[in-house]
Order: C-alpha cells, then sequence, then structure tokens
C-alpha cells in the first residue's frame, strides 16, 4: 500500500495515529519512574527512549505536550532531577501498557498497576522491582521542539542493574534479558536473536 | 550485575559502548537513503529513529558529531531537503549492517552491499528496493545538542509505502512486515507478537 502526502493528510485521526506510530518500526518498552516533589510516585510507558552518546552516557526520550492532567513525567524530573528507566518484561507487559490510563495526581500507577517500587543506593527515583533490566537518570536538559510542541528530554546514567544472565560473548542479549518492543500505540513483541555481524571494517567486506 | 557512575566511568572504552549502546532496549533497524547535490547516493544504518508526533506526521534521528568522514547522511539532508528511512528486512540485515563501514565519499553504500536503489513518485532521495516498508521524508529542522555534539534531525513523512499484509485488525504488525530490531552496535533480533491490549481508560482497567 503507498500513502502520499495528500492521502496521509487525509486520513482519520485514529487510522493516522496507528500508522504513523508504527512507522519507525520497533520501539524499546520502558516504564519511567518519578516521583514529585511532595513525595508522591508515578510510573509511566515510554517507547520514545534514544541514545544519544556513551561518554557521557546520555539517553533521551520525547515528552508530549504537557497539560494539567498528563506530563507528571517531565514535571517531576525537573522537581527533584532524576529519574529511573526500566525495560518491560513480557510478564508485566499487561500492567505495563495499563500505566498510560490518565489517573489522577495522588494515585501512583505503583498501586493501581499492581508494581512494585524500589530505592537503590539513595536514589530518589523509584525503580521498578519487576523490571530485571533498570537505570537510574540524572535529568541534565530539556530541549523544546518547536515544530510540534514536544520535548526532547536528556539525562545522565547514574546506576545501571542488568541480569548477569544477559551479557553473552562481551555483548548484551536483550532475548536473554528478555526486552520488550512495541509497535504503534497498543502491540507488545518478543527478540529473538537472528544475527551478530562484527564491527564493519573497510577491507572486511564479506562477499554478500 | 550492578553499575554506579564510578565504575561506569572506569568502564574500557568498547565495553562501556557496547554496555550504554545496549540500555535502551531494542531500537528499530533502519537505512536512510540520500543523494548529494553531486548525485552521489548514500545510504547508512541507523538505530535511533524516533516517533515525534502523529499531527503533522514528523520521525527524528540522532546524527553523530559531523566529520570529514562521516556524516553524509546529514550533510545530504541538508543539500537537498530530503531522505528516505527504509526497514531493514532479516534478508539484507548483514548488508545494511556493512553500510556501516567508512566508504569513501565516491562509493555508494548501494553499491558496495549489493542493496538496489528505487526510486518513487520523482521523490528525489533513493528508496532501498529490497525494503518492503519504507518511506520519504522532507527535512524540516536540524536541533543541536550541545551536550554531546549530536544532532537531532526532524523530517516529515511525505510518501509511505507498507506491505498490505502488515495490517492486521487495523494496527500495523511488524512480525508479519519481519521488522528487525537492533540491540548495541552489532546484534539483530527478529520480532514475535505477544500481546495487544486496547486502549487504557481509567475505568477499565484488569484485574491483573
Amino acid at each position: 500500500m503507498h500513502y502520499d502526502k495528500k492521502s496521509i493528510d487525509q486520513l482519520d485521526r485514529v487510522t493516522r495515529l496507528k500508522i504513523i506510530n508504527s512507522v519507525t518500526g520497533v520501539k524499546p518498552g520502558n516504564l519511567i519512574g518519578t516521583v514529585s516533589e511532595n513525595g508522591y510516585t508515578n510510573l509511566a510507558i515510554f517507547s520514545s527512549i534514544v541514545h544519544l552518546g556513551s561518554n557521557p552516557s546520555l539517553l533521551g526520550f520525547i515528552s508530549r505536550p504537557q497539560t494539567e492532567e498528563v506530563g507528571h513525567t517531565l514535571r517531576n524530573i525537573q522537581q527533584t532531577g532524576c529519574y529511573t528507566i526500566n525495560h518491560i518484561h513480557p510478564k508485566f507487559a499487561e500492567k505495563a501498557h495499563y500505566t498510560s490510563a490518565k489517573f489522577p495526581n495522588d494515585v501512583s500507577e505503583f498501586d493501581a498497576c499492581e508494581l512494585s517500587e524500589s530505592y537503590i543506593n539513595n536514589f530518589k527515583a523509584p525503580f521498578v522491582k519487576e523490571s530485571v533490566f533498570k537505570m537510574g537518570l540524572r535529568f541534565k536538559e530539556a530541549i523544546d521542539i518547536k515544530l510540534n510542541g514536544t520535548v526532547l528530554v536528556i539525562g545522565e546514567i547514574e546506576e545501571i542493574i542488568i541480569p548477569g544472565n544477559a551479557f553473552v560473548n562481551g555483548d548484551i542479549d536483550l532475548e536473554e534479558s528478555e526486552g520488550v518492543g512495541i509497535s504503534g500505540l497498543n502491540t507488545y513483541y518478543s527478540l529473538k536473536k537472528i544475527g551478530s555481524y562484527p564491527y564493519a571494517r573497510l577491507n572486511e567486506i564479506p562477499n554478500f
């Protein structure tokens, strides 16, 4: 099927949302944990975590335009300066999905979705106990994307918890850690390793 | 295993690269096709394509700091104003991987890696013929990330080619289109659908 600009513009809102949220290909499934300055914890699903650099260790994610009702994650990050990123595991993918419901300010998604807070090394933001692969980040910068009002939120990694079995031949194997991918707004995938190729050197290009 | 900030800082360069490039979880595997103002085509693998919004339809990707040797993708995009994003299919994952070798300016990765250029609707940038799921984008903005010298490159989708079998119950199914995920710098995954949950409404939270 082929959509050009005109036919994309003419799609109804829901079809357009579903298609445009799927076209990047698979997205990483993560939960971001935060706490407000008043001590209310928050947990929200994000599929937009992106690697920015390894030295310093920077990750970004896209926050939608802020309103009173949504956007507690960015508000909490700006209040406390820290947050956690927790890989979604197939065992709790459904619970993770439902963190996207619009819970009131004083309801923690940890409670509502039956996931457990855990605290590591005096890091202020809550980790997800059920997640086997997780990180604590220090907030560095929020860059406004004026084209559509979204925000690129950047943090530096300060804590990493990785399951020991995920280290395979010096690399991290997301099939072993049972990482989850997302497409569109509501479809979840498990991962199966199909290949691992060496660093690509100009004088070592294979005969395909 | 647990790394804190101090132990992250003390990792040797290669181990650090491998770990920090894997911690987001699975990344979408795509090839970006461009052409320079002199007519040289370029094809490069990117795992940082991120959804920014559906109306307008905006995607971003992270370009590393520019040098003479690398960064032809962003240079070409700025010269011509357009580029293509092509999903990697398992059948050509190895060829896609080797586009990351540092080929000279006048060598097209299409030729070197035995992938085929195709042109659609007078769109100036080359698509990958072998890719079944691909898009043409119009360059909108390049936002400098001063923390590490990378650039968030933003474009609007003008053409989308989706395989018909990927539409399943009104959603796009990346298992059907055989989308590929990446972890770290060189490991590739296929996708298996494990669940699809409805839009999360506050009064429809399941009993977990």
